[in-house]
């Protein structure tokens, strides 16, 4: 019999204790042990819910339960869940956590700690909701030298642009209704202006490069500017728009960044819609992989915590290695990192359109007319760093936006 | 550092080779050990290639040689490969191996023959080339009850169902396309009866039910069957055609067949294309995953399998557990499982259809018309038995094909 306590009775929480309950039998066949929840942390009360049985509101209580192997941590931000984590290590009990803010910020620190006291400090669930992708990097992707991941790692915006691609709403509209059914937050900024790709990423790119990436240091753009005019555009390409968590690798420089990007049809990321998440990881070898699945949602997420704890369990008294030195890498200067742009200018009339100066600012450029709009003149560039994009850009004053392509 | 031993020196074996050398530095990341090549077991010569200075032709060689830890089979085959990787296991060496047909065989012996010497037998290449699928089955998809698998495990008959439909080639003519382009073997059968996809189902069962799943009870049907008009049924439906291998548990039953079915455009499979596969997992809590990739090739096939190889490191004098009995699993009874299906029937008039006639023996149908089609009539039915479906055809002496829906 293994114990378990979870940190944390909200949406994950409560789904934890349900995994662990409803598939005890296949919970045991992988472990060979049954596995109760002894506690559930949580300053609130729950009249009625049978949880109240086992609530406790003091984490000591916890601590010093020897019969503790197994800590849950699904509270969710950065202070008291790192506390809490460390300390559970710190007496030899294996955590696991959904939590994104604190692995991005902290993860590093808690493998250490976890491999010093012979425990495990495990996070599938922090990115990509149940999609398994932290442990396929960990231990299957582990020949390939990866040099690109382009993700698609948060679900509330990529609802809002499936929907703004589907019906030709706009951004508010959307946001409004994806508000109604509670896909996205009332306060809906770490989503839409991409922080929690953000830290996603960041952890990613930390695991790939096996140092840490400070989310900082990973330049962000949300969608909120995005409008149904670049719709329009990205159809007229044989694209889509997806809010994409990139890292890559070039010259031996590592670049990271989270911004919506112009994704084409031939793309299997082009049709990952609604909710759902994937996260297509290029290895040198094994050429293009995709993990798609649900990147949140209650059952999803503690899905893949459970699967976490499963894996401690099954490597009680030892540590699986895991390579994410705390050192902090430096992200190759975002200013040089190559991209090809789609840009759209305001004009009446396309002869209103310098194109020698379109050509002396951008180089040779691919015109793009999309359905529908015509007070506007639209290109492609060819390839062009970051430093060079602004200042050719500068030079124009009816620049109505700028896009990213992925391919 | 390690010594390995490759048995075999075709395709996957040279590349084998190719991804431990090549990314020596990535390897070493993650086990802390130089891995090196100290054996290559080929009964041919290879004059002029650098390998021959590792070259062996007697596996007494390697079996006597205690620096050897990891033995990768990459023969294909089942003898005897088999006894090959049994005699490593007996002495302690872990094996890895990219062969289908031995591990659908003998996959739970050879897992029991490690457990029993403290060393490892893995075999993620085995299904779905270069795609992680049987580590995140085993380490990842731990606490779902997995209820359904639909995969695209054959590159071979994707690339033909592919180009049929872009292109509404016949069969023949693209399966001649594709033998010339070296998609597909002169003697194709293995691929477009289904027979590589039903061993690839029979493991993944195998795995799932933690039994062994018999490839032989595994209802199989191939593409060869498949025409253009087929296709033009398909796209009337919003789908296209896939050879798929399923397995569904439904009433505490386990089903597993191979065939062509109709797969909804809105299913992320029906966007995979060409040579790539991709697993479609439903688990009770995660809900729908699906791994994507390579799933042939010879980088790709190699990466999965270093990748084992650099797990057997890391496990090195532990065995991790893998749930897959000997005991052999007894199917539920095919003619029990039901399907809808799309039925095509010879007519030069809708009217001389009875649809009396189709009422009474397949009750309530849709009937669908495909455009430029004007000598049939199909429709697709409820969901029905294999056994009442079958009686049902029997009645009619003008059906020209049935396909099963995966919606």
């Amino acid at each position: 019999m293994v114990k378990v306590a979870v940190l944390g009775y909200g949406t994950v929480g409560s789904g934890v204790v349900e995994v662990i309950r409803t598939n005890k039998e296949i919970i045991k066949k992988h472990t060979g042990e049954d596995v109760e929840v002894k506690y559930v942390l949580d300053l609130r009360e729950f009249e009625g819910d049978p949880i109240q049985e086992i609530l406790v509101h003091d984490y000591d209580t916890i601590l010093k339960d020897d019969e503790i192997q197994v800590v849950v941590e699904v509270m969710g931000g950065v202070e008291p869940a790192h506390t809490f984590v460390k300390q559970a290590l710190e007496l030899g009990k294996s955590a696991c956590t959904s939590n994104k803010e604190m692995v991005a910020k902290h993860g590093a620190e808690l493998i250490a700690i976890a491999k010093e006291h012979q425990c495990n400090f495990f996070y599938e669930a922090s990115v990509g909701g149940g999609i398994p992708i932290i442990r396929p990097l960990l231990t299957s992707l582990t020949c390939d030298d990866i040099t690109e991941v382009y993700g698609i790692l948060n679900g509330t915006t990529n609802y809002i642009l499936t929907k703004m691609n589907e019906e030709g709403s706009d951004f508010d509209e959307v946001l409004k209704e994806a508000q109604d059914k509670g896909y996205a937050e009332r306060n809906p900024e770490a989503d839409v202006e991409g922080y929690d790709a953000c830290r996603k990423i960041a952890i990613l790119s930390s695991l790939i490069c096996g140092q840490q990436v400070d989310y900082e240091d990973v330049h962000t753009e949300g969608i909120s500017k995005i409008t149904t005019h670049d719709f329009a555009y990205a159809k007229a390409l044989k694209a889509s728009i997806k809010l994409l968590g990139v890292y890559n690798k070039v010259d031996g420089k590592n670049y990271a960044m989270v911004a919506p990007m112009l994704v084409s049809q031939k793309s299997p990321l082009y049709h990952v819609n609604d909710v759902f998440n994937a996260i297509m990881v290029h290895g040198n070898m094994v050429d293009d992989v995709m993990f798609y699945g649900r990147g949140a949602g209650k059952e999803a997420t503690a899905s893949a915590v459970v699967s976490d704890v499963v894996e401690c369990i099954k490597n009680q008294g030892s540590t699986v290695p895991q390579e994410w030195k705390q050192e902090k890498l430096t992200l190759g200067d975002f200013d040089s990192w190559k991209h090809k742009f789609l840009v759209r200018v305001k004009s009446e009339d396309i002869d209103d359109v310098n194109m020698d100066a379109v050509k002396a600012a951008f180089g040779d450029v691919m015109y793009v007319r999309a359905t529908g709009i015509v007070d506007e003149v639209a290109f492609v560039t060819k390839p062009m760093t970051e430093a060079d994009f602004k200042a050719a850009v500068e030079g124009f004053d009816n620049v109505e936006n700028t896009i990213r392509l992925s391919f």
